[in-house]
Order: C-alpha cells, then sequence, then structure tokens
C-alpha cells in the first residue's frame, strides 16, 4: 500500500475502499446511501451532446428557487472543487485571505489561481473579525475565501460575524468568496448566506445527498462579469458538467425535507458520541458545531497519525495539512460503533504516553 | 438571441438545440445517438462516494489494453479539456508549439497554464516539419501539442511526420502532447500513436461514442512524474472524474467494433458529399481527411459567416477563430441532406458576390 501519510494531497483517493480491517476517522464525506429519489427518470435520459457551459436551464431554476437567487445568478460545476478554482481565478487581485486552520486544498487552488494566499489565525477555532478588517483595510489581501461550518474545524461561524464581513468587503469592493457545502449539517449555532454584490457563494450536493463521487455543485453570485470570465474559462478547461450527473442532481429536489432532517439526527447522534468522547479521554477540542469534523489537540501529532495508521488501524489525518500542526482532524462520518472503537483505541494509547 | 459571432468563446453552449429552422455547419460533436450499450447495468450502481483520482481502475484497464499501455499510464478525466488542461500544467517550460491554424482552446489553455503559445504555420493544412525542427531546435519552445486528425483543418498527418516529431521531441528531453481525440474517424491516411516517454496522448469517448455531454476522456503517458503532478492538480481542482460518466464509457467497451465501421461509411458519406459540394462551388479548401471539419476561403469571411447566420440561416464558425481568418470552418456532423441545403445556400450567396 501507498504510504498515506506521505501523499497528502491524495489522502482521499488512497483511503477509498482499500482499507478492510481500518477504522476511518479520516473520511471527508458521509458514509450513509444516497436517497432513492437520485435515480429518477434516468432512463429517460439518450441524448448526450454537449450540454450548456453554465448548467441545464433546469437545475439552475431549481437551485435558484432554493437560495432566493434567479437562475442567471447560478453556475453549476465539477463539484465545489471546480466552483472554488473558477471563483479564485476569475477574481481580481494578487492575494486571497483564508484562515488558518484552513481547508488543506485553498492555498493550492489560490496558487494555482496565480495569487498569494494571506493568512488570518482563527481564535479557538472561530474568525477573529478585527484581525480580518485590519488585514483587508490594510490591503494586505484582495479577496477572502472561507468556510462555515468549517472543514477541517467543524465551527460554525456567527450570522453577526458573516454580515460584518459581508458589509466590509463589499464596502472594500473584495470579492468574499464563501464555502457553504455544509449549510445542511449544523447542530449549534445557526446558518447565514450573504447575499451582497462582491459575493461568491460555493454549494453542492455532495454532503447534503452523499453525492460526492456523482460531482455537481454549483456556485450563485449577482456579479455577471465574474460569471461571464468564469464561462470562458469552463469553456475550454471542461466544457458543460456531466448530464448525467446533473440529472441525479435535479433529481435531489424531489428529496422530502423530512430526508434531511432524519440525516441530520443521525450526525448529531454521531457528533455527540464524537464530543463526549474526546471530552471523557481530556483533549483539548473546539467543539463540533456543523459538518463532521473536530481537531483535538494530541502531543507529537505527526507520530500519533502515524502509530494510528500502522499500528492500530485508525485512520486520521494530521492538523498540518490544514495548517494546524499541533493537531489531527478527525472526521465523525461513520457509524456510532466506529467512533465508539477509534476513541477507546485513542484513549488506550494515550494512557501509555 | 445572444449574438454568436460575439462571443466565439462560448458557441457550443449557444447552439445547443437552440436553432430550430438553422442549418448548422457548426457543430463540433456527431449528431448520431451513442451507442445502446452504453445504458447497460448502470441501474446497478448505488454508492457514490469519492473514486480514484486518476479514475476507475475497470476503466483504466480497458483502456490500458485498448492502447497496448499500462493501466498505471491511463488517467480519466473530465473529456479531452481537462487532459488537456492537465498536460499543459504539469509539463515544465515557458511556452508551447502550437500550429496555426489550431484548435481555439489550445492558446488560452496554454495561457492559463502559465505559459506562452508559439506558432508554426500549417502549408496546406499540413504541419511543415522543417520549421517545428527548427523552433524546437532553437529552444523557441518548450513544448509542442497537436492534433491528428486536425480540427479545425479536417487534415491527417502522416505517420513519417509524427514519429519525425517524436523522434526530436524525445532527443530533446521535450513533452510532445499529442491530442487524438478522433482518431476513429480517418477516411484518407492512417493513424500513428506515439508512445515514447516523452510522449502525452489525450482521448476521449466525445466523439467515436456521441458521449460529448457526458464528459469523459483521458490521457495516456509512460512518464509517471508527470502523471503524480496531474493528480495532485486534480485533487484540488475536481477530485475524481464523474462515476456515472465512467459507467457509461466502462460499458462502450461493450460496443462491437462493427457500430465503429458503420459510424465511419455514415460519415464517409457526409464527407464526400460536403468535400464534392465545395469543388463545385469552387472553393479553395484542404482535402478533409478525418474528423468532421472543412475549411474552405471565402471572400471577407466575417460577413459572409453573419450573413449565412442573420440571413441564410447557416451556422458556420469563423476561421479567425482558430488562427485563419481567410477561412471559415465547416462541420459535416448533420444528415447528408442538411449538407445539399447548406452547400445550395452558399452557392446561392457567393454566385451574387
Amino acid at each position: 500500500m501507498v504510504d498515506p501519510l506521505k501523499q497528502p494531497k491524495l489522502y482521499p483517493s488512497l483511503f477509498l475502499g482499500k482499507n478492510e480491517g481500518y477504522i476511518s476517522f479520516g473520511a471527508g464525506q458521509p458514509d450513509l446511501p444516497p436517497p432513492k429519489e437520485v435515480y429518477d427518470d434516468l432512463h429517460l435520459y439518450n441524448s448526450f451532446q454537449y450540454g450548456l457551459i453554465r448548467g441545464e436551464q433546469k437545475l439552475r431554476e431549481k437551485v435558484a428557487i432554493a437560495h432566493k437567487v434567479q437562475p442567471d445568478d447560478v453556475f453549476i460545476t465539477n463539484g465545489a472543487s471546480e466552483a472554488l478554482q473558477l471563483s479564485l481565478y476569475a477574481c481580481q487581485g494578487k492575494s486571497v485571505l483564508l484562515t488558518k486552520p484552513y481547508y488543506y486544498s485553498y492555498p493550492p487552488l489560490v496558487e494555482f489561481a496565480k495569487k498569494q494566499p494571506v493568512y488570518t489565525n482563527l481564535v479557538q477555532g472561530k474568525i477573529n473579525y478585527d484581525n480580518v478588517e485590519k488585514k483587508l483595510q490594510n490591503k494586505e489581501a484582495d479577496a477572502i475565501l472561507i468556510n462555515s461550518p468549517a472543514n477541517p474545524t467543524g465551527c460554525v461561524e456567527t450570522p453577526t460575524t458573516l454580515k460584518k464581513i459581508e458589509s466590509l468587503t463589499h464596502d472594500l469592493n473584495i470579492p468574499f468568496i464563501f464555502d457553504e457545502v455544509y449549510s445542511d449539517l449544523i447542530y449549534q449555532g445557526e446558518h447565514y448566506s450573504p447575499r451582497k454584490e462582491n459575493v461568491i457563494c460555493i454549494h453542492s450536493f455532495s454532503k447534503t445527498f452523499s453525492l460526492c463521487g456523482v460531482r455537481v455543485g454549483y456556485l450563485y453570485t449577482k456579479n455577471a462579469e465574474l460569471l461571464q470570465q468564469m464561462a470562458d474559462w469552463k469553456t475550454h478547461t471542461s466544457m458543460n458538467t456531466s448530464l448525467y450527473s446533473q440529472a441525479m442532481a435535479l433529481n435531489t429536489f424531489k428529496v422530502p425535507p423530512s430526508y434531511i432532517k432524519k440525516q441530520l439526527t443521525i450526525w448529531q447522534e454521531r457528533r455527540n458520541h464524537m464530543a463526549e468522547g474526546l471530552e471523557k479521554i481530556g483533549l483539548d477540542f473546539w467543539s463540533p458545531e456543523g459538518a463532521f469534523y473536530v481537531m483535538p489537540k494530541v502531543p507529537n501529532p505527526t507520530k500519533f497519525a502515524e502509530d494510528m495508521f500502522f499500528k492500530h488501524k485508525l485512520i486520521c489525518y494530521l492538523g498540518e495539512w490544514f495548517g494546524a500542526p499541533q493537531r489531527v482532524r478527525f472526521s465523525y462520518a461513520t457509524t456510532v460503533e466506529n467512533i465508539e472503537k477509534g476513541l477507546k483505541i485513542v484513549e488506550k494509547y494515550l494512557a501509555t504516553k
């Protein structure tokens, strides 16, 4: 087996279906099956000529209604990953403000877009607004990219903080890229979606409907010029998003709201087991409020993660891949049984240190 | 309707299903339906967790057998577009040699990869090897990207020319990106796929199996280092290629060889009608040998294309979008009836000039 600890960038693919006998606190995706509605009518699709670069009209209309925007504001992409790539590429400027810890794709995506990442340190897992304000007003960055609920911290930013960033960036005429792919998975706190003209919201069908491998995400913004630039770029780099994948995404609008509520109950239970277990072990961590991640502080995280993987068959991600070198990232996208088993392994291991 | 002549980059999407009553010599895709086998077993797929970044193993094995390479040499992408993007990004160097005329996505893709395009002029639609040799030996470019059968010229390069470029670039240790997405559509001449370590071949399921909108392409190369760089990049920009789309692509290996032969007969007939019609009108053009394009020279091409579109409901592409400002591009990816009708419109129009 390839050593995943030497290959952080390939982590998601290395761990898929390859680790029988392992407990995974690594996965960045739901383990639950997609809702049955996603398969509806797929057999009716029988022509696969090029689709619209910005996405099929029917899907954009459904997304627009869901987010109270116009269909023309919506742009369908190859997962949220491509939405991030397009947004960063289309924005003017030379630097982008990121939080630290950050989602591990953010710094490379900023660099691929020929820009420099600039960081603001989270305090107890949350944005320090004063520091963001200072850095943006001092022109240390020309744009900002944040997520809430956040991967890797599991924290949810308050509507107050998000509204302040929205106003500030709007006043400064700075693009505000807001990644809200986990907005349906909140256990504590409240989600707020900014809507001013300088905002690009990034979303996905992957996490809510367990469709990660189908690769359909989207963005919406009122900035028509940015949308045009993104369309120009996507025309050359990938053309339309797979029409079959878009058909599945369209079907998710048939899924009743009770499905999401039921999922949330499952995630909440897992979250509670994880949080209570970490509390019991006595680890320092930020209370998980959304998504399915938590970042405990552990002594010697690299050795910890290596020992967990090579000696104890427990997968976890190194915090240093997310800009948090004193921590590891645990995902609770697994069964309560696995969460309990995994936590026992951690407890036993740390007791001997 | 948006004026497509002002929006060259959006052309493919603007013309899809939007132009009832128009005859299209514009389309860069087959009008024929996909083979029935592509729908096999799709209902058996019921889990859509992230897939492997380089593509599903079963599909890579089938591709490897088809091209007589190893599965580890194969990398599945969101259409040939993403394969081109990844290849250009992964190659070292500051400039890429392209032919002129070129496929219209090549110059922007080179620029997005932070490189400069350098051009070698085609002579009668064909590569002038001496000029290529001179430019590469003089280090005017660090890599070369060509296609055969070529979009937009419809010409097929001889195995002799391709072997000479292969040897030259291998000796100079320069990446040779070879786009062969139309290799199943050759009416005159012979296809040659280079295989040396410096070569990246780009391929697709789109043109052979009428699956453009499903977005599955691939590349294969023996250069493991380049493949790793591409995987690192795709991990952040789009993750795996849609699993549903890959399932359809896998099904194309069940399609009997007789299907491709039958398709070729249809294309050959269309090609003959187009070539004979242009001959009859007396236009200057390069004999169409592969793919489904031909580039006649017309007086005042911009006015010609505008008049065709706005006054005569015939769609064609301006040669200037492909670096051939004295010409237009006609696609014969339409019925013989439409080809005849369209050519009559052209003949009548030119007779009055």
